[in-house]
C-alpha cells in the first residue's frame, strides 16, 4: 500500500451509501418487473444511462471523451504528464432480463474511487480514468464486448461498420443518431486497467468471502448455426417426409448439452438464442438459426469442444435432411491477467483484512480484451446465489463497498500516490 | 347433372384464363420473395385482398354482407325465395411464408362459378354465395378457422372478444379499425356448403388425378406448452445446476416427434411456433413456449396421442427441473362430410370425364366447421410436390379449372337449375 493505515492517516474508505444510491438511481433507467434492468446497448435506455453517467463524471470534474466505438472515458488529471492512465470501469448495458449490478457496479465503483479521492483531496501521479465500454452484452448487436474488442484492435473499423441488428439497423448509425459515436479511429491511451465486477457465480458466496482476485478469464467461442429444411404443412406432410429445421435444431440442442456434460464440470455449452423463419403453429419450420456459446478455461479443450459442437450440428442436420451452416462468429482465447495488477489488488485485500481468494472467471469480460494491450486484472464481488443475467441478481452494499475499497487501493498503488503524499 | 352435355347444350365450362388471372392479381397483395404471399388475417394485406374481392363481387352483381367475425358473404339471388343459399368459398389469409393458392383458390373458384353463370345467363332456384372465412390460418390470431368456428357456433361472442395477438391487440379492435367487422351475432344462413381447396399433400399428383372428392377431415388438437426454468449466465452456471427452459423444450420436441412416429403413418405431431422470453446468446432461457399441432383421422387415436404428448412434456420438464403447463387450446374432432354433397361433386367429376378419387383431408379446413351446421363437402385440386404453406406452392391453371368446373356442376345440382331451364 502506498499510504499508511494508522491513526495519523486512517485507511481511506469509499462512501458506501453514495455508491449504493447511485446503483439504485441507475437501475431506474430501463427498470423491469422484479427489480431488473433492461438496457440493451445503444437503445434509448442505454443512452439515458450514459447521459446520467456523463453528468456524474462532469460533476466530479472529469473530462469525457467518447471514441469511435462509443466507449466513454472520463479522465481525472494526474500530476505527472509522462504517466499513462490507470483506468477502471465496465459497462452500463444489460441483458434483456438483466439485473442491477452486472457491469454497472464496475462503472460506479471506478467513479466512486475518483469521488472519494476528490473528497479527501488526494491527487495521483498518473491520471485516473472511469470507463464505460460499449455493448458488452451483445444482445441487440453481436458480438458482445464490442467496444473493448474495437479498442483492443481485435476488430477493425471495417468490421465495426458492418455490425447490425437483426432488424437491419447498423450499430454505427444508431450510436451516431443517439450522440454516442466519436470520430476517427484513435484510441484513448490506457496504461493499466482494473475492472470490478460481480462474480456471476456461486463460489465466493459459498466460501463466505468478500473479494475475489481474478487471475484469468475462461475462453469463449460463439458458433452461428443455420439450419435449412423446407416449409411444409403440418397436417398433410407425413412425419417421415419432412425437412423440419426446428426439430433438427431441437435435436442439436440436446446433443450439444450432452457433449458439454461429457467434457467435464468446467465446460459450458449453451444456447440462449434460437429463431425461426416462420412462426405459424401449423407450418413446418423451413429455416432456424441459433448461437452456441461454448466456454472453457483451457485453450486446447475449448478448441476440441468447439469442433465437436460443430460436428454434432452437421451430423444431426444430415440425419434430418437439412442443410447446416456453422460459422465461428467470435473466439476469445482464455486470458491470464497481469501479475503486477493482481498483486496490487491482493495487497489491498490483505491490508483491509478482507477474506479473499484467487479465482478464474467463468464469464467473459471487457478486461479480457483490454488485457491484450495493457496490464490488466479484475476484482470480483460476491452475488447472491450466483445468479446473474436475471432480475434477481443481487450484490450487497457492504460487498460492493469492500470491492471498491480494494479497487481504490490498487488504483492508488498503480497510479502512484507516494509522490503526492511526499510533496 | 342438371343440364345435358350435347351439341345443343354444350357442357358449360368456367373461364380458365380469367380464373388464373385473378389468382395472379390477388397474389400481388402481400407478395413475398419466391412467388409467395404473406397476408396474415386482418393485417393491411388481408384488408387489401378483401377490398379487391369485394370489388370483383360488386362488379359481378353480388350483394355483400360482413358478419360479426368479419366473414364475407357475397350473394347471387335465386329464383325461389324459399330456398336456402348454396355457398362456396374458403379464405384469403395466408401463412407467413405462404403460397398463392391455399385458400385463395376456393374463394376465386366460387366467384368464377358465379361469373360463368352470369356470362351464360343461367339462374338458379337457390341463391348462390361466395364466402371468405376470416383467419383460417390462425397465425397472428389464434385459434385458426376463427371465422368459421364463430359462424358454426363453436366459439361464442365472448370468446371471440377475447381473441388477441401476441402484441396484445384484440382481433375485434383490429377488424373494426380496418372496416371488416359487421355488427351483432346474426349468422348469414347457408343451406349447403362446398369448398374447393388445393390438396396440400402429394396423393392426387402421385396418382395422376385431376380432382379429389373429400369425404372427411382429420381431427386436430393444439396444445399450448409453457416451460418455466430460470434465467442464468451461460458462462458461470455449471451445466448440472441449470433450469434451462429452451433446452427442456428442445428435448420435448424430439420426444414428441418420436411419439408421432410410433403412432403410425396417419399421425401428425408438429411444432411450428416456439418462442423464448429472452433472446441473448449468453443468457440461459428461463421461459419458453410452444404449440403442439396434433392430427389424426381417428378420434380415439387422436385423444390418446394428445394425452401422450402432454405426458411427454410434463415428464421431460420434470427431468430438466422446469415447471410445465400444458393447455388444450383448440380441439376439432374428425369430420365426415355430407353424402349428398359428396355425390353432387362426384357426379360432376364423372360427367366431365376427370380422373378422380375419394380422399380424406390431412389438413383442417373451414368446411369442417361449417359441416357442424349444414350439409358440406370439399373438392381437392392437386398441388405440385404436395407442397403448401410454402412460397413454392403451385397448382396448375388446368387443374384449378377442372376443380372449378366440378364445383360449378355441384352448385348447380344443389341449387336447382332445372326450374330455370324449364322456364
Amino acid at each position: 500500500m502506498t499510504y499508511p493505515a494508522n491513526d495519523a492517516f486512517p485507511l481511506l474508505a469509499i462512501n458506501q451509501d453514495r455508491l449504493w444510491a447511485r446503483h439504485m438511481e441507475m437501475a431506474r433507467i430501463g427498470a423491469i418487473e422484479g427489480d431488473g434492468s433492461c438496457r440493451l446497448a445503444m437503445t434509448s435506455e442505454d443512452s439515458e444511462a450514459r447521459t446520467l453517467l456523463a453528468k456524474w463524471c462532469r460533476d466530479a470534474g472529469l473530462e469525457m471523451t467518447v471514441d469511435g466505438a462509443g466507449n466513454m472515458f472520463a479522465v481525472r488529471a494526474g500530476r505527472d504528464p509522462a504517466r499513462a492512465m490507470v483506468a477502471s470501469g465496465s459497462h452500463l448495458d444489460t441483458q434483456p432480463h438483466g439485473g442491477r449490478f452486472d457491469g454497472v457496479s464496475g462503472v460506479l465503483a471506478a467513479l466512486e474511487v475518483v469521488e472519494t479521492l476528490n473528497d479527501a483531496g488526494i491527487e495521483t501521479d498518473a491520471p485516473l480514468g472511469v470507463v464505460n465500454w460499449t455493448n458488452e452484452e451483445g444482445v441487440r448487436y453481436g458480438p458482445g464486448l464490442l467496444g473493448s474488442a474495437w479498442y483492443a484492435g481485435l476488430i477493425d473499423d471495417d468490421a465495426l461498420s458492418r455490425v447490425r441488428a437483426a432488424d437491419g439497423i447498423f450499430f454505427e448509425d444508431e450510436a451516431k443518431k443517439r450522440g454516442w459515436l466519436g470520430e476517427g479511429s484513435d484510441k484513448v491511451p490506457i496504461g493499466t486497467f482494473v475492472e470490478l465486477h460481480i462474480e456471476q457465480g456461486p463460489i465466493l458466496e459459498r466460501e463466505g468471502l468478500q473479494v475475489g482476485i481474478v487471475t484469468s478469464v475462461q475462453g469463449l467461442v460463439w458458433l452461428d448455426v443455420k439450419v435449412t429444411g423446407m416449409d411444409a404443412h403440418a397436417g398433410t406432410t407425413p412425419l417421415d417426409h419432412r425437412q423440419d429445421a426446428l426439430l433438427a435444431a431441437a435435436r442439436m440442442l440436446a446433443a450439444l448439452n450432452d457433449a458439454g456434460r461429457r467434457c467435464g464440470e468446467a465446460a459450458r455449452v449453451s444456447v440462449g438464442r434460437l429463431t425461426t423463419a416462420t412462426d405459424g403453429p401449423s407450418t413446418i419450420v423451413g429455416h432456424a438459426e441459433f448461437v452456441v456459446d461454448i466456454r472453457h478455461p483451457d485453450a486446447r479443450t475449448l478448441a476440441a469442444l468447439r469442433d465437436e459442437c460443430a460436428s454434432i450440428c452437421r451430423a444431426v442436420g444430415e440425419g434430418a435432411g437439412c442443410e447446416v451452416a456453422v460459422d465461428e462468429r467470435i473466439s476469445v482465447p482464455p486470458t491470464d491477467f497481469d501479475q503486477r495488477c493482481i498483486a496490487a489488488l491482493e495487497n489491498g485485500a490483505v491490508a483491509r483484512g478482507y477474506d479473499h481468494r484467487r479465482i478464474s472467471s467463468g464469464a467473459l469480460h471487457d478486461a479480457a480484451n483490454v488485457a491484450k494491450i495493457a496490464p490488466t486484472a479484475m476484482i470480483f464481488v460476491p452475488c447472491k446465489d450466483g445468479i446473474s443475467h436475471n432480475v434477481r441478481e443481487y450484490a450487497s452494499p457492504e460487498d460492493l463497498a469492500a470491492g471498491t475499497n480494494v479497487l481504490m487501493d490498487a488504483m492508488l498503488s498503480l497510479a502512484g500516490l507516494r509522490t503526492q503524499s511526499r510533496s
